[in-house]
């Protein structure tokens, strides 16, 4: 039998279905089925990928007989409509477009009309409306000009603005018959001169063209790029969708639009849209109409509102999901063009999907698949309203989401003088540290020149729940002068500004803001998604009061405790100080005695608000030198605060000073060179643990051990804690279990999991070091070229936040895989950035390990992703599931 | 049949030899060896280490039977020797002496004279010599104290020490009955005091005590921990020796001993080592006699000297290598003690494997196996000439080898001056940056304060061939005063010092050197291990100079040309930082045109250099900022000189700053956002190699790209780079065949080598980021907690130096597996400081690489070590192949 390589669809003989996307592309799939469903579209057919594959492997050759093959159903097409291709008295026109597998940006082509030429055209004037005819004819031109031909689309573009402005026309649809044709002598001209070749007048010449130029378009540069970064293959080709054309352009009966079943932004279950009357197309930027709201079509065409309504039900009962259709409406007869999922946000997101399943529209599962979860958090954080279309200074990076409003303040000390004043205040920095933590405490939201997803001020502005703006490259602190320029406006100190840390965008002045509502509909929705899965969920939490927070959210236990950020408040820097500067180890003793009361409380207070779930707490990680003033002035302070000669003082803070602090003393090689932290540490744990469990609560600490790079690490931190634990735990007489583990966050710790698996009860992976250190990139200074770099496609997302299978991926599984040879039992966590992540945590549950931790205001979204890894792949979404 | 725990040598009954190393522990072996090669030794017996391994895991039993095995192999003894143990009138005493299979330090004890009490020496004492019976008691009893009982070794020391004085004797040699008599007295009460146990006067009981004291050591805590930390597994277990005492404390034809086979420091085959006339033990530290050469002994024991050369000679036969014994001469009868590997210097080594096959006695591939490659490199470098007995200031690492002299400076233009003058300087420098490398080129050797084996300074120093010695902490540099103190001692600038880069030390003042001289054996030694090897030796050079010198010590190419040195020279910095701070991409065109020509001589004068044989080029890897000045008045001058504004300038420099530079804007990061400067470097590479061609010469460049860390930086660069060799190969009409392929030195490379190996010509390992950032340890820094780890035996050495396999060893493994598995015919090369490794060189070869490259002056270790990577396990050596 010979290869078929056209699907017809429409009339009596539809050849194609939803399940052939891969042969016919997604749109010529969706074709199909719509006239499978009885939803009128206008008829035609599919040239499959299969064509476009030979035509690639072939050099530029159709196989043999497609071009019959087209020509049947063409004659097929002419039968159904009653009109005939290049006909000149009742001429049938046809539209080419592109549909391939998935979208691919580079790969859309579009061209209308064809079928005219100047002789028809003309009989087509005098048999009907002239101006009708004559815009098709100059659309199919322009079209056909930018797509099969490659001359430029600012070309037509520019052509017709001058058009405009002479005949004082704002839109092409008031243009003149004679407006047309100059329009049309015009194109034909920049055509000739800018691709050298003339418009084609036979039409079997355009269609053959047409079909052509779509096949090249696979062959491009740009094409090729984008497949070979997106890992597309070759074979997967393009198909083309020929159907016969319908006109918007007749008149106040007709029209072009789209639709969604249900509102993209509320979920509500009503149709919306919007809707250009008498308008074939928007495909130049100088020839857009105003558009109607779809709900107002209920009014002036009723028909068709009725109609739409029914294909938005139809397709929702097919797809099991919100639609979102292109129509064409002519003269009062609705052609629906395609249909897609639906994009929708957050809330709309999770009201649909309880609506779906009380309306028995969906199961349970499916419902819950059909919720994207990387923007769930956005919900739990008040919104800028844009409708008081307020003022862009810039745009940085939306690093931590929520919108927050207050006077633009540099230092950490004037945040907090603030913040006394009951006053809102903006920290604005080059780049957060260690020191800033404070400062951000008091602050309603932060921005910083620097920075990516990972850095220091984005980790814990999320932590906190506060907004965040960071790598703002447009501005400029001069700390000096006290004030700044955002996007080239100067803003003084105490001038209010917004940041809407969703979408990255900074605004002059104060900002109204919405506080979204959660519905009952989330309540269940969560309910749903804790019944299915089976990772936990734990929340990442340094203070008492987040902890609270993150069991509001539903956190299963604290997965991260980092005890940097207690070692920063007000009433312990200066112990901290003098431990690290401490001139012995007695010295050092003495200042340790003064923060173990401080930590003991600290430890207290999130065992009890986490009673009866476990709390991992990390013990020091930081680099010393990052708890140290850098400042002439607070040097001179601490001097005098500690009694150390100031020459003495500036000596030491040097000598800690390292060229790379990432890769230097920090972690546990602080702990085994200064055990005498870790014992602190490990007592003030232990003491809280067993003080509550004497009244009667329940405590589960696990206490991790970070930058572990060789089992000898561990075995010593080990050691030390358990010879701490043991001693605390006999003196308090109670019975107390405890974990100790590492966290994994050097390649070779993962790479070595099986020789510290043996020794640790648990293992977890720090994803954002070790991410650092797989790729040799600093999340501090990494977005000054991964910016260029994301945008070349070199890669493909941001490596902080979304999980590199292959790199990062394949680490963590031979880890996991050594860890577990080793030690069956051992617990296996996550808690980098990565646990907010859905694509991470599919994987994560694919591993099997036991839980993630994140922050958090994500902990909801986690909860919810876990579940979609759980039940898997739901068929027949129409994309979503993509 | 009952277990055999005892075995038994001497008379006629010898059960052990060489081959039951593991049984019988090294010493033991050996022993029963020297038995049945004809040697006298004292007889005995040795107990097996499976009779440890029994009595470690039962608790401290002895297996049943083992003491009757014990008392029948006593009364063999006493048969042979004809006396009696535990006799008064005529007693057999025994010596009792630990020994492991191999070295380990915590386990060695020893002790002698068991049999004697205190009525057994009074016996003795009126039967023969008083002094001499006295003597011996006396040592047992301290060595049973300090032993067995575990008092320390200082308590019976000090006690010598007393009674020393208060006669008035230099040494207990000279110690009348009497003196004897009051030290056995106080040893008595010391160990009664000490350990709360009486000196045992059953001598079955000192037996017995001294066995199980053996058998405990294997289970003390520092064995445990060396253990451990050596990988060794419990069940090894540790052999006792029980052998008749000989006597060197007979009178003055009596004495101890130790004696070579060969001079172990020039090769030269001729008996040497020392001898203590008269004296039975050295083992406490204030009762040491003088000793005298023991070649002198031809005139004073003529018949000895005839009987150790003997022994010599035998033992070099049945071992094929150099000897080294211990041996007691009681009343001019030789007894051998021990046997062991000889060490040996570098210039020894050679001449002894050369002698040893010229004279028959060991093939080739015997005689490489024994000569050890670690400290080659020394053999090419002046050395300190200690026989001047020169004073030491401070100890610091010894990071390149070599001696230099010269005057303290602390600046590289300081260093130029002294250059100009004919001066020598040395450079003193906290830590040097790439900016020093012009200094470090002008003086004689480089002095720093920070740094390990493979930091900037070490690394440019070994490329250079300058002495260099790192990481000394007692330095401190002033360098406003012009002075710095080094081990407290202040030294001045010019003041002059001496460097000695093999062993770390620092003298005061110009210490005269010796120049190794390189023997005819040397080369052929060279020409045998390059006639085995399979592995190619390349070298790291980054100048024509440099080339030449490694072409003269046999490299077969250059595997790693670092282009950063070139941009640091006088010349070219300017035009290198004009480019850095061009505002836009045509000034910094205009910029690297100035650099094209300089850059395309210097690869002209390297390609002429190294014709005939593969160059491989790493383009430009540093990052930006370090090719810039830092210090105010430098960055004024460089404000006139480029004639940009001063305020620009430093917000320039400010804004390349990074957090962690070495994981920063570096590598294929900065050729992919600045490709003009790859472009650059290709041209003046590809014009280069076209020129020469022309000219007839033999050019095969390799290009690499740096800090690869996905295949899409790769693909990019190498796409830059072929085009303009397309372009340069086709304008010159030559034919030039080049290779491009990728530095992995990032884990995600190695983990993602099979992506990178579809569109590379080769992996070049590139060991030292590679395990910056598997540990998360950068190498400048990392020195600071590093000597600690090594102390306390966390890391077993340092990662950057030794191969670590369990981390590197698997990340490499993994990326040759995937690299291959993709790519056939990928070529496998290491460029890292670990190519100069024995160790990591045998692991190359087992992995199949095609070359490793190092620096200059390791190129004949390398060969070498890659010749006994080929030829594999040799048997029957002593001890050096473990």
């Amino acid at each position: 039998m010979a290869a078929k390589y056209v699907y017809f669809f429409g009339g009596e003989k539809t050849e194609g279905n939803a399940g052939l996307r891969n042969l016919l592309g997604e749109k010529g799939a969706n074709l199909a089925e719509m006239v499978n469903l009885g939803i009128q579209v206008p008829s035609g057919f599919t040239i499959s990928t299969e064509a476009c594959d030979f035509y690639q492997k072939n050099k530029g050759k159709f196989p043999t007989k497609l071009w019959d093959e087209i020509l049947i159903n063409l004659k097929n097409l002419e039968e159904i409509t009653g009109k005939k291709f290049g006909d000149k008295e009742n001429p049938l026109l046809i539209s080419v477009r592109s549909g391939s597998r998935s979208y691919i940006p580079i790969a859309e082509s579009t061209v209308l009309n064809l079928g005219l030429n100047d002789e028809i055209s003309k009989q087509l004037s005098n048999a009907s409306n002239e101006s009708f005819s004559l815009d098709c004819y100059s659309r199919l031109i322009s079209m056909f000009g930018y797509s099969v031909l490659n001359v430029e689309r600012k070309v037509f573009e520019s052509l017709i603005e001058k058009k405009k402005k002479k005949v004082g026309k704002a839109s092409t649809q008031n243009f003149s018959p004679d407006n047309y044709q100059v329009l049309i002598d015009r194109f034909k001209v920049a055509i000739k001169k800018n691709s050298e070749r003339e418009f084609p007048q036979d039409p079997l010449k355009q269609l053959k063209m047409a079909i052509e130029a779509v096949f090249n378009s696979w062959d491009s540069e740009s094409s090729k790029n984008y497949r070979h970064i997106k890992g597309i293959p070759d074979e997967w080709g393009i198909a083309v969708n020929v159907q016969a054309m319908v006109f918007g352009n007749l008149g106040e009966n007709s029209g072009r639009g789209f639709a969604f079943s249900r509102n993209p932004e509320s979920g509500e279950k009503k149709i919306c849209g919007e809707f250009w009357s008498n308008c074939q197309t928007a495909s130049l930027a100088t020839d857009i109409p105003n558009s109607v709201a779809v709900s107002s079509l209920k009014e002036t065409l009723p028909d068709i509102y009725l109609a739409i309504t029914e294909v938005c039900q139809k397709l929702e009962r097919r797809y099991q999901d919100v639609a979102s259709i292109e129509f064409m409406v002519e003269e009062n007869q609705l052609y629906t063009l395609q249909t897609e999922a639906a994009q929708r946000t957050p809330v709309s997101a999770i009201k649909i999907a309880f609506d779906m399943v009380q309306e028995g529209l969906v199961g349970k599962q499916n419902a819950l698949m059909r919720i994207p979860t990387d923007q769930l958090d956005t919900v739990f954080h008040p919104m800028v309203d844009l409708k008081s279309k307020p003022t862009v200074l810039a745009k940085g990076l939306g690093a931590s989401p929520g919108a927050a409003s207050g006077k633009v303040v540099f230092c950490p000390q004037k945040a907090q003088e603030l913040a006394e004043k009951k006053e809102k205040a903006i920290l604005v920095r080059t780049e957060t540290s260690p020191e800033d933590i404070r400062g951000m405490e008091f602050a309603q939201g932060i921005l910083t020149m620097r920075g990516g997803k990972t850095s220091h001020s984005t980790v814990f502005a999320k932590a906190m729940g506060k907004p965040c703006v960071s790598s703002c490259s447009s501005l400029k602190i001069d700390e000096k002068k006290k004030q700044c320029h955002i996007g080239g406006v100067r803003i003084k100190e105490l001038e209010e500004i917004t940041l809407d840390g969703s979408s990255g965008n900074i605004f002059k002045g104060t900002i109204k803001t919405v506080q979204p509502k959660l519905s009952a509909a989330f309540t269940y929705i969560m309910k749903w998604a804790d019944e299915l899965r089976e990772l936990k969920v734990r929340a990442n939490v340094d203070t008492p009061h987040d902890a609270l927070v993150a069991r509001d959210f539903g956190a299963q236990g604290i997965g991260l405790c980092r005890t940097e950020r207690m070692f920063f408040q007000a009433n312990r820097i200066l112990y901290v100080r003098a431990m690290i500067l401490a001139s012995d180890q007695k010295v050092r003793e003495e200042a340790l005695k003064n923060l173990l009361p401080i930590q003991r409380s600290d430890f207290t207070q999130i065992f009890r608000a986490m009673d009866g779930l476990p709390v991992n707490i990390r013990l020091l990680d930081l680099p010393l030198h990052e708890f140290l003033p850098t400042k002439p002035l607070a040097i001179k302070n601490l001097s005098k605060e500690l009694n150390i000669p100031l020459k003495t003082l500036q000596s030491k803070i040097d000598s800690l000073k390292e060229a790379n602090p990432m890769l230097g003393h920090r972690g546990c090689r602080l702990g085994i060179t200064y055990p005498e932290i870790y014992q602190m540490q490990a007592r003030a744990i232990f003491e809280a643990a067993c003080k509550l469990v004497k009244k009667g609560g329940k405590v589960f600490p696990e206490i991790m051990i970070p930058l572990v790079g060789h089992v000898n690490e561990f075995r010593i931190a080990r050691e030390l804690l358990d010879q701490v634990a043991e001693e605390v735990i006999q003196k308090n007489g109670v019975k107390l279990k405890y974990k100790v583990g590492a966290m994994i966050e050097l390649p070779r710790a993962a790479l070595t999991a099986d020789e510290i698996s043996r020794d640790a009860d648990f293992l977890s992976f720090g994803t954002n070091d070790l991410t650092q250190t797989l790729y040799g990139l600093c999340r501090d200074d990494a977005w000054s070229f991964m910016a260029e770099y994301l945008k070349k496609g070199i890669f493909l997302a941001d490596p902080f936040s979304t999980m590199d299978r292959k790199g990062l991926g394949a680490l963590i599984e031979i880890a996991v895989q050594k860890g577990k040879s080793s030690n069956q039992n051992i617990q296996l966590g996550a808690c980098g950035e990565h646990s907010g992540d859905p694509d991470s945590i599919d994987f994560f549950c694919q591993l099997g390990l036991d839980y993630v931790s994140c922050s958090p205001f994500q902990v909801p979204a986690s909860r919810l992703a876990a579940a979609q890894a759980a039940i898997g792949d739901i068929p027949s979404s129409i994309g979503i599931s993509n």
